[in-house]
């Protein structure tokens, strides 16, 4: 009875795997990329954070040779008047550098002035006097985007959004919740917590970014396979646009047919067409159980059964479903040590979580999900758990593969769409582009939702290897009509690859929308368009 | 031990209902009244399928002293072009009376021209011919709108979408089918289902609407507590712009962020920005169970307790929450004996239903939500079936209340969110003021999703009623910062409501992006903006 036995080995890995505790053995460094690669949703960020100890990279107007806008120029006069109407504390002149420079340490602008308005009413009297003195201006949430899309490239102003964080009302009956712009995502998640709710997203900067920033962004993470995207859940919005005008779109229902549904102009437009400073999210219930399964696979085609499986038979209670490939998870497991994974030998591995209302149904249909892919011979071996601090364990190896394939390589890292049929293609494809060039080509993420992270590891930056790799990979991408940016967005980083994922038709009109609500381009320049 | 008694009797009626046949007794106008109720999720329309053998109404740009805008005038030039590039079969100059009249038989458009496209070509060619022409068109997918949206006001051209029907593809790894607009809703769902797959919307005009409509429209339905609204599901669309130029925003996944997501402008903007020819549906996995209860309860505020217990208990599976009051519910009784109600004598019925993936879980986490609803008191009787049979004969006491109120009587109907707490004051606040020369005064609907229907209803048309009602019913919505129109959105005949719910600045970026993408005016004129 291979089935039962294969059951019973499941079981006994879930209470065999000791708790170990991570980031003893690690720099301050390390642990801070630790904390910001939180269930592996933001890969990109953790090689930087590795070596923030390097120097300030160049101003990014002359090392990418940008034109400065026809903007004017900041002046006296331009300050005297924001220490009017902010109060002189809340004008930054000086130490500004955390507000030039972005996370990933690639992107350095050359701000003068950094203003922090307390409420819209501010907000808007500043892009109002912005816009008639042409003073360009980037509005700046948590600064956690891997894009560059939330500092200035040149002297922009910047637009902190910092004090406007308050939870301004968390209902319990209906779930909705009301929040300003600057509130960090972890307090606002706090605060609905407290009335048994959660904030449908969840991400690896949950401590840091903001959720005006993650709505401008239209930021993914690790429950859209659950919760579906911010579109879904954002029920309101209210925007200040570059004239000044506050756009109240606030309307707190799900059903709400009175219009054009402007709000969404405002989901990942990353601060280009207005500055999100308020918004109505749809909270759903704190699950009461959570359980996660980590397995191991011999095929891709098996991995994709295995999902299709997933679906039907754990259906409502699946909340995340994530790969990683033996490569990913081998180099993980050597460069860390401490990491202790209960399966090895699989080309695949998958990391399965179930949040429900009722832990023993979970538990139920998890185990009998496994049990007929094992009997099936999709599933091979694995654990399962239901304890939190085995959840947490389990979780740990999929957050650390990010940092195992930076830990002592340079590493091309691509957030990209897939068709799931064609979901891992690439990585065989790009194996044989790269050959011994190429340390490791390797790729886990969100199969879920469709997202791969595509990484090709080498000793160090490889002009041969880039070649290589771009721009077929998103000519590759684009040719299966996938999304060359799945979570990240276009800020200034990608905005040269736009045309891969938009036709030019597309692009013309987001040109004519952005020029019919900022037609000064004083919001974020630089950024989305080229 | 009341709480076992109490889920006895419960499990007792399950059993006890006896299957009745429904619509023996009734006309054929009647039976497709009911088709066309069920599920409850279009009230308005029963009143007037049930005096469908009225005389048509006067045309309403005579009635409703329409000044027809500055459009070209229809000539035979024109004709023969279409039929040129359409085929003869495809371009209707006859017998247009169907094209031109709503369903509700109110507004009665003059259109002398109907054209068939079969791709999104042809759709392209006829708005760039009738762009160059200034010739106003009006876009119709199953005519089954509720406020005049797709039908003519004065003598537009109708661009009927019937033959571009085709279901292009369902994948079921993905769960992403790609349907062409002028597919009818339940022949989607067919396609769906035939893979295990459904349409993650359910009304009742299902069987007649067209999916591009519903997408238009952002229609709304009985599964919007589960799925949410079409902004969450529809991955991509395409759409024809008004000057023939195809914008193609097919991006099928979860997670695209490359661009601003224009998408959503053409989810419910009725065909007055462009014309949606195609789209992307996320579908989820058809639940393995169902099941139904309906309870009584003592208080609106018991009602709220038990949505929110609901919510807390049924967690993932819940499917459906809907609310009938004991007027609208005893009107129903009253006007059809063959119906029989489980329960009766309680000031509040709910509907509450779960979709699952194992039977047995979900009618333990019912009966769990229940008994300990019973324990508080809150609940005070009712039944539970997973019977498919009794599932549906449960929900056709749902479905016949609105058809109760109109079967003798003319009912002023309302579409409105409110905001929970506040959900049933208005009808306790309508008694009050139309006193004893209103029949019945209930409300039932969407509690789910805060969507209340509104009902007065009285012996015939009384304009001091209709005073006391209009604009009070909008003024205390706005009030509320509620939406006028949850469900059915504003077409022609809430247009002069819109202010209701959308403040003067949302009006005037509407008309700015109306003269964006239609500078002429020539898509589904008379509607939306006054």
């Amino acid at each position: 009875m291979r089935f039962h036995q294969g059951l019973m080995q499941m079981r006994r890995y879930a209470t065999a795997v000791t708790l170990r505790q991570f980031g003893h053995a690690h720099t301050q460094t390390q642990t801070q990329a630790i904390t910001h690669a939180r269930r592996g949703t933001e890969t990109t960020v953790v090689r930087t954070l590795a070596s923030s100890a390097s120097p300030l990279p160049e101003l990014t107007q002359i090392s990418d040779n940008v034109q400065r806008g026809n903007y004017a120029q900041l002046n006296d006069k331009d300050v005297a008047h924001f220490e009017q109407l902010l109060g002189k504390n809340h004008v930054l002149t000086e130490d500004l550098e955390g507000y030039n420079i972005c996370f990933l340490k690639r992107i350095r602008g050359n701000s003068k002035l950094v203003l922090k308005p307390g409420n819209t009413q501010e907000v808007a009297a500043i892009l109002r006097y912005c816009n008639e003195r042409r003073l360009a201006v980037v509005p700046q949430g948590g600064n956690t985007g891997l894009v560059g899309g939330s500092v200035p490239i040149c002297d922009e102003i910047v637009l902190s959004m910092q004090r406007m964080n308050k939870v301004l009302s968390v209902d319990e009956v209906t779930g909705i919740a009301i929040v300003e712009a600057g509130c960090i995502l972890e307090n606002f998640d706090q605060r609905a917590r407290d009335v048994g709710l959660t904030v449908p997203l969840d991400l690896g900067a949950k401590a840091s970014c903001h959720i005006g920033g993650n709505v401008s962004t239209n930021a993914g993470g690790v429950r859209v396979v659950r919760y579906g995207n911010l579109h879904g859940s954002v029920l309101g919005v209210e925007a200040v646009l570059a004239n000044g005008q506050v756009l109240d779109l606030m309307s707190n229902f799900k059903k709400d047919n009175t219009g054009y549904h402007m709000k969404h102009l405002f989901i990942g437009s990353e601060g280009t067409l207005g500055v999100v400073t308020k918004l109505a999210m749809l909270c759903p219930h704190v699950s009461k159980a959570v359980n996660v399964a980590f397995i191991g696979l011999n095929s891709f085609d098996d991995v994709l059964k295995t999902f299709v499986s997933a679906k039907r038979n754990l259906g409502e209670i699946l909340s995340s479903c994530e790969l990683i490939d033996e490569l990913a998870l081998n180099t993980a497991l050597q460069q860390f040590k401490f990491l202790n994974s209960p399966i090895s030998g699989y080309p695949f591995y998958m990391l399965i979580e179930t949040s429900g209302s009722n832990g023993d149904h979970d538990e139920e249909k998890i185990n009998q999900f496994i049990s007929q892919g094992m009997e099936r011979g999709e599933i091979l071996d694995g654990t399962v758990s239901g304890e939190p601090g085995k959840v947490q364990e389990i979780w740990k190896i999929r957050e650390m593969v990010p940092l195992g394939l930076i830990e002592k390589s340079f590493c091309f890292k691509y957030d990209i769409s897939l068709p799931l049929r064609d979901f891992y293609n690439i990585v065989d494809v790009m194996r044989e582009r790269c050959g011994p060039l190429a340390t490791v080509v390797c790729g886990y993420g969100h199969l879920g939702d469709s997202n791969l992270h595509l990484n090709v590891s080498c000793e160090q930056f490889n002009d041969e290897i880039y070649k290589r790799v771009e721009p077929f990979v998103y000519e590759y991408t684009s040719q299966l009509k996938g999304s060359i940016s799945a979570e990240h967005g276009i800020g200034f980083l990608k905005k040269d690859y736009l045309h891969y994922s938009k036709n030019p038709v597309a692009i013309q009109w987001m040109r004519d929308m952005k020029k019919m609500f900022d037609p000064n381009g004083i919001l974020n320049p630089y950024k989305m368009l080229n």
